[in-house]
């Protein structure tokens, strides 16, 4: 749910943006013991835990508090979001008397328009986004009240529901009451030690663009008849079932590091919390975990986050490019905006309008349309959902595809150019013949050929000639790849490697993250790396570089990339762990890992980085496991960093369920279902079964452990023994 | 006297903008005629003449008007704005009655805070710039008044006042009042035919940053004692004495075109108007003729309008570079701010602080800093300025190359490479080694070098040692300058010539100017030019391309060039002359000397264009009479058009003035005052001395002519007989 506000930074077109806003809060729930406010900050605390259990999918609060007049209570809380029941979240609220007779008050409330911290300076957001929900109705009844808003601009429908059990052996009365912003059930009761009030909380949710106030409230109040029926122990045993389920298919098991091995389920956690129920909705860049990036959806969704739920929750990723789909008619009237023929995807969006005013690092970064289409097609190949391809990766590569031919061009010499474009990396902008874009393009056009060939018919309904598809092959076969043929490096643009070094000795640490410290000017001027570009491109096309590059290109980008980004130590990690320095990839895994546990970059309050929580699992199953999607055929290449002493990860593929079970020198294969499979172990087949399988690791030689930028070395970097070859700095 | 006021689009700093004002009005006089106001709109206008008098400075308006009611009268009055005086201004209004006696009213006025037709969308601008001035003194006495105010922001005063003398011998009244923003003369008066009404108003103006108000008040009274004792006969023979001087070493006479001979007036005028006076303030790319681009200051003035003055009015061109001088703090604030080296001259400005916001196009415009150096070597060369040199020239010489030594860096071939910088040309952006930029680098570090070696004293004092000199010489020896071998033509900057043509075919004449309707990101990675860029560096530098690279430069741009910019027209003259197509060069002429008179570009009510009027100077003295300063030398390569008979311009050089006189097959040239100089005619040397002396003009055999993209051929071509060689489109 969003509002629409002018963009303060743009450029011309597009002139506004559209912004998360928090829809009614049901989560409130207020406690009075004896009169005083239940407030941790005062009073005696003598215990508190928060625990989210991960297999449970619930979080649950305990705390045994003493108030400032001397009246002691243990409260307990438990609340979840529902994986089964879309609309539905619930909250079990107990509280007990633990010496002494207490009078309790609980209200539990519904909130809209809760005053933000920060709207920034700009007058006329403020203006946008301050109250943004408008009273339409609150109706309340005996244990419940449902709200309906509205947005002003964006004009999207909202409503919020409650009901209420309550359960005590002590005294009781209750009552509800209402107004445009704030609905809330007031419990009041006497109880003696040995008695507990007990509330249980349903909340549900409906928004629609489209419905009127009664359908929308309507929806609301039957959700919550479904959820109560269902009843609060029938909505934990449901949670827990739909976990188990997950689990069993995508559980990663790390020994050796338990920080990584929390990180990693937490992180898939959040995932599955971010995109099972997102249903042909974008999935944000920090989930709906925050506000952070006003809640727009970038091209990392589709590089990191989609390519974990191909392999742990597919239907969240063929849902998640069923919304991009359903974004064409917006994408297309961009493009045509633009002059340019296909479609063009937004940088950031929200409900698929562009959002990005500062075009050299939005509109510019094309690859977004390569992205999208990179993770359409590795679904499919993942999957084998013909249905999908047939109906959502076909649109979205032939569009996409359009696009590439229009934005490049033939030179003299009958190299098939893309200039003037922004790579991932966003210390550099409007570059000629990106190479990451490039050799993405290059896959796009490809994958729209292969997709076209495939289903002629629906190529056809979409105005597919053969003449489109193979100028498709032709440009995908001429496609420009630069090479520095004199420090055998391909740069991540054009003439980048014939730009100045980013002077790091005289860079102090404070003046990190770069961007803020300095102009873009500058930064676009040198070499200098926010976030993996060239190794990126590494990682995502395996076979457009020789194993010597790939070593040579991870060496000289280290020594560049200065990690300004979150989504850059699990992309780093993997390619390390690729030309043999295990150390660092362990770093640099760690490093993804602890980014929000940790809070590394200070902004975890603004919602979790998905992205680095999908970089844990990545930087585990395609670094350490070395895991490719390379002509449809899953690919291995097991290799342990030193500290760790196994590593099991399951996946699915082609609708079946696998183990791999990384040992220090031997990896261990099983199918867990399905019929038998053919992948590759350090480049052998091997064919699996349910039996397990047992092969070698390959033991990659490396080179001399790269140097990064001074300073930034990985932000968990521990010592570790002096090995032949490496040198730690 | 500007506001400041935040700058909608900027992308960080700079975060607000200088925009200029309007200064209290004292131009406004209003005519009752028998209680009718005199409105041509109204009632029957016999005649009606606006005559601008170059010679005399006066602007004279006549009119015979009957009234809606049946009264007619005579107006008749002048204006000056005085060359001599210079916070002075005066007219003179007569109103006489032609065939029954009348009453007339006449309110003469100062007005502040006239309300300004469009603020733009922006609320925060409308804010700050909505009635700018703020009242703090109006003061009225039998004949006049004076006013003064104070920007709320900017925080500078300004001082209004007006006095006047009325004569008639009929019957008068009159009165004077005042208010904080209006301040006026009331004149009545009964007349006869044969009787009129004359009165003279004097306005004086005063403003400051620093000074009180009393001192600001009374330098405006003190101005209008002085103007009233010069009396207005006295301010009309200064005005016509002072301009006497400055045409008799200035006129462009031309036969055979009466709209370019007007026009190159005409633009003398302007030019000579916006730099006279202006005594170390900045000359806006408007002057002072209208709020467009808020009254900044571009390098369109070192470029395209100091070097008029260099050889028309140097005393102006030194003050201009003065007040460049004169912010030389604010540059130096700004380099560091960017972590560059030496000072960093804005882009746009009124007080020397970066008024830019978008920065591709502003910031990454470095050229502007080799630009002002230019114009600083140039106006040394053509006056022998020993005090200047040292004063003004060498500082800014000095900290522009510190500059470029910061911004460039050596690459592994040992090239001193300038990368990602913007040059003129507004439709690329961030390219690598724009040659304009690097060959006009190349000069500043040179022309630096050779003024601290001729000023070591000076030079000492900015902390230039031996070492510091060789590195520039260094670096302006292995400037980069790319050069397309297959094309054999230099590409604007490093990979323009591999990017993709823009398709001019699918562009319709509507969609003129580009800018308002493509998105830079298109017209960024394309081959488009806005204006001369290359084009104009050959113009600039033509020591440093032969004559065959410069026709096909020039041929190979033409094609690409679509002149969006009014800056455009009066270099690709001065190339097109060159290269041999003279008719192309007077097709380019009559464009930039039409630009306002014919308001070509629908825009001259936002203020002049100086730099097409100054272009207009440059096509036919640099271009048909192919001026330019080479080894401190005055050069001249005169050819006509068929169409002109006759060109004829003087110049100073070196504290004399010469007549060059330019025929069909001859030239002559003299002395007008002064010791005898060397010279070059088409390459030979020539002493002048006061005897005139006739030399054959040279023929330049011209190549195919070049060909302009579709409906872009110049504005005023006309056609013209077909000769051998050419094939006009």
């Amino acid at each position: 749910v969003y509002e629409l506000r002018p963009l303060p930074y743009a450029y011309g077109y597009p002139e506004s943006g559209q912004t998360l806003i928090n829809v009614t809060n049901g989560k409130l729930i207020r406690l009075l013991v004896n009169d005083q406010p239940f407030d941790m900050r005062y009073g005696t605390l003598y215990e508190h835990d928060r625990v989210l259990d991960l297999r449970a999918g619930v979080l649950t609060r305990q705390v045994h508090w003493r108030s400032p007049s001397g009246t002691t209570v243990r409260v307990r809380s438990t609340r979840l979001v529902s994986f089964t029941q879309r609309a539905v979240a619930a909250i079990s609220y107990e509280v007990e008397p633990v010496d002494q007779p207490v009078k309790l008050v609980v209200q539990s409330e519904l909130v809209a328009n809760e005053s933000l911290p920060d709207l920034g300076h700009d007058p006329r957001t403020a203006a946008a986004l301050e109250a943004p929900l408008l009273g339409e109705e609150t109706t309340t009844t005996d244990t419940g009240a449902v709200m309906v808003h509205h947005t002003r601009v964006s004009n999207l429908r909202v409503a919020a529901g409650m009901s209420h059990e309550v359960e005590t052996s002590g005294t009781v009365r209750h009552f509800t009451d209402g107004g445009a912003d704030v609905a809330r059930l007031t419990v009041a009761a006497a109880l003696r030690p040995g008695q507990r009030l007990r509330l249980v909380k349903y909340v549900a949710y409906g928004w629609s663009s489209q419905r009127s106030r009664p359908a929308v409230r309507d929806q609301v109040l039957a959700a919550l008849a479904a959820a109560s029926l269902t009843g609060w122990d029938g909505l934990l045993a449901e949670q827990r079932g739909f976990l188990e389920e997950f689990w069993s298919g995508a559980d990663v098991a790390v020994e050796g590091d338990d920080q990584v091995q929390q990180a990693v389920r937490y992180g898939l956690f959040h995932i599955l919390q971010a995109g099972a129920r997102t249903e042909r909705r974008p999935i944000p860049a920090k989930g709906l975990t925050g506000p952070g990036y006003d809640g727009h959806t970038f091209w990392d969704t589709e590089i990191f986050v989609v390519p974990v739920l191909t392999h742990t929750y597919p239907a969240a990723c063929a849902d998640a490019l069923r919304w991009r789909c359903s974004t064409l008619p917006a994408a297309v009237g961009r493009a045509a905006q633009l002059g340019l023929p296909g479609g063009m995807f937004p940088w950031r969006t929200i409900n698929g309008q562009e959002c990005s005013g500062y075009w050299p690092a939005g509109t510019a970064a094309l690859h977004v349309n390569a992205d999208i289409a990179y993770a359409a097609a590795q679904y499919v190949l993942a999957t084998g959902d013909v249905d999908f391809e047939q109906d959502t990766a076909l649109p979205l590569l032939v569009t996409t595809a359009r696009l590439w031919r229009g934005v490049g061009h033939y030179d003299a010499a009958g190299r098939f150019r893309i200039d003037g474009v922004t790579g991932p990396d966003e210390y550099s902008a409007l570059g000629d013949n990106n190479v990451y874009t490039n050799l993405m393009a290059q896959a796009n056009l490809a994958a729209a050929a292969d997709a076209a060939e495939r289903h002629r018919d629906a190529a056809r309904r979409l105005e597919v000639d053969p003449a489109e598809v193979a100028a498709w092959r032709r440009a995908a076969a001429d496609m420009a790849v630069p090479y520095d043929a004199r420090l055998q490096v391909h740069p991540q643009h054009e003439t980048f490697t014939e730009h100045a070094v980013w002077d790091f000795h005289r860079t102090r640490p404070e003046q990190y993250p770069l961007l803020l410290h300095f102009p873009y000017f500058e930064l676009y001027r040198k070499q200098v790396v926010k976030q993996a570009d060239l190794v990126l491109a590494i990682k995502l096309r395996p076979d457009a570089f020789t194993a010597t590059q790939k070593a040579r290109n991870v060496a000289y980008y280290e020594a560049l990339t200065v990690r300004d980004s979150s989504l850059s130590a699990g992309t780093q990690a993997v390619l390390a762990a690729e030309v043999g320095h295990l150390e660092l990839a362990h770093d640099y895994l760690s490093e993804a890992a602890l980014m929000d546990l940790d809070d590394l970059q200070h902004n975890t309050r603004d919602g979790m980085h998905l992205a680095a929580l999908a970089g844990t699992w990545t930087a585990l199953v395609a670094g350490l496991g070395g895991m490719r999607l390379r002509g449809g055929q899953l690919c291995f290449h097991p290799r342990l960093p030193p500290g760790l002493h196994r590593l099991a990860f399951r996946v699915g593929f082609q609708a079946r369920r696998l183990e791999v079970t990384v040992h220090p020198h031997h990896t261990t294969y099983q199918l867990l279902d399905g019929q038998s499979l053919s992948v590759r172990h350090a480049g052998a087949r091997l064919r699996l079964t349910t039996t397990a399988v047992t092969r070698r690791n390959p033991v990659t030689p490396a080179g001399p452990a790269p140097e990064q930028p001074p300073g930034r070395v990985p932000a968990r970097r521990r010592p570790v023994p002096r090995r032949e070859g490496g040198s730690p700095t």
